[in-house]
């Protein structure tokens, strides 16, 4: 079976877990991960979202912290911070680092990042294919009062989701780069070729928003003849994981999963993208024409995740495993 | 008083410790260092003899390896040997690719080394002007049979050097880019305000001699005000430090102080620079035109290493301190 699953960072990483859980060996995973978190930092290309999900699927995840690497050091991070280099804020591990530089010296050499993205997973083997939405440069910039200055100023997505903790309301979210970037190689081609679409209970907003956000995409993705279901990051009318509230209210939408569910849409109708939309058990959500059910979402362990993941197929009429 | 002082990495950080200790406060010492031993890896640019001197004078050396920082670690070293990431015989510590990241990305922004260098010792506070022989990209390259294909091969100096310890005949020693470069900003100024000139007991050739080979130097050497005087890094016809014998071997020049003393050449004479030549007690040389003095030349302690510069600035008849 093909599996194609749209996903962003930790919880898409988990998520992707329980996607290789439920199927076992003998199938084929495609993971489009956003981008739009990517930044350059002290000369570094660093792509959280494919990192984490590089990380979490072979096995060097910190799963304590559900990113960065597991047993990591910060040397260099401390020694920039003793030259005053900037950015003391972002989380830079020795082990992670290393990847940075690998990446970073092969898009400087002309790599584009599915290439570079693909010879990094050489060492970890994670067991899905891993294609980032995009080969050209899209980042998620928030249009924010700057607290310092009380300006009004566009911060890179990283800078506001950690230096501020989201706490400064976003008064825009804008995927800078989007409207000219072309889907990476391979993104439409495993759409077309899907048995079944998921949306991982990602950050709607700055990790799947952003996916859809690349031209080409969400045309894909309605004209797929393979059922798409969402999975609603939104439980008990709040995220699961992170600050997706701060991302939704800036994009007036409420934080419950029929508010995200009506989001994405049917894709029966205008722009809708959903057949299926899975919502935790207890919450109701009411998306019209697009069929709803409720099951536990909660991803504690990689059974729990995988059993979700049989619900997804579930309502999308496939069966996995 | 003005001392300027050419110098190579450890030899030369050395020896610029006893310049400091033997002046005390209230003198100005600029150093003119070597850069044709720096190198891109991994993305980064990696300049050992400034990072050596920078790091010797503001007490972040590593004393017993005499280069890299005290208390270094190898974490993202280990990494990218993990991503088979190459070039894994040179090392590269965790404390040291902070300095590496942050002169790899001013001078990705457009500064020239000279200002990389004063920005990175605004940490260091070397007590020393560091400046580098040139903002120009000359990178010494070794003429080898290479011991894998047996091809004559032109490797960076760092792979002769390090990967096959100087062990390889070197057909050649060529300072790739030399011709085209130009002093930095302040060289010759410095060298033409000097009250005294010294050549580190650094290597005559991968060193000093790159020194010398930047168009401008020497004339400046020759048309200063100041003496010149060197200190010969052959003891007992053998390196102090280091394997500065297959340096000469390759260019023809014994290793002998006499030869070393000979290769400079005096200052009256045409292309020499020397006024003075110390040499190891014990040692002889005859150089015609240029004052020989032997005093003890080992640098066993920074005592050791100021009662050298005392000599020789009694050589160039100044008195320092």
């Amino acid at each position: 079976m093909n599996v194609v699953v749209l996903v962003g960072g930790v919880g898409g990483a988990r998520f992707l877990q329980g996607v290789k859980h439920a199927l076992g060996p003998g199938h084929e995973i495609t993971a489009i991960v956003n981008t739009g978190d990517d930044v350059w930092l002290h000369g570094l290309r660093i792509c959280p979202d494919l990192d984490t999900c590089m990380y979490t699927l072979g096995g060097g995840i910190d799963t304590d912290r559900g990113w960065g690497r597991t047993g990591e050091t910060w040397t260099v991070k401390d020694e920039l911070a003793a030259y005053n280099a900037g950015s003391e804020w972002f989380g830079l591990g020795d082990k992670d680092i290393a990847t940075h530089l690998v990446r970073s010296r092969m898009l400087r050499a002309g790599y584009p990042l599915s290439q570079v993205t693909e010879a990094l997973c050489a060492r970890w083997r994670p067991g899905v294919r891993l294609l980032p939405m995009s080969d050209d440069r899209v980042e998620t910039h928030v249009v924010i009062d700057d607290p310092d200055t009380g300006e009004r100023a566009a911060v890179h997505f990283q800078e506001w989701w950690i230096r501020h903790r989201a706490a400064v309301p976003a008064h825009s979210i804008v995927p800078v780069g989007a409207d000219e970037a072309t889907p990476a190689p391979g993104v439409l081609d495993a759409i077309a070729a899907a048995d079944v679409i998921l949306l991982a209970p990602s950050n709607p907003v700055v990790s799947v928003g952003t996916i859809l956000a690349v031209p080409g995409v969400r045309t894909a993705l309605v004209k797929a003849g393979a059922k798409v279901v969402g999975i609603s990051p939104i439980v008990n009318d709040k995220p699961v994981r992170g600050m997706a509230d701060a991302c939704l209210t800036a994009i007036g939408v409420e934080t419950t999963a029929e508010a995200v569910g009506r989001h994405y849409g049917a894709r029966s109708g205008a722009d809708g993208i959903l057949d299926g939309w899975l919502v935790h058990t207890g919450d109701t959500a009411a998306v019209p024409e697009v069929t709803v059910r409720a099951v536990p979402l909660l991803m504690s362990d990689v059974d729990a995740t995988a059993a979700m993941v049989r619900a997804a197929f579930d309502l999308a009429g496939v069966s996995g495993g």
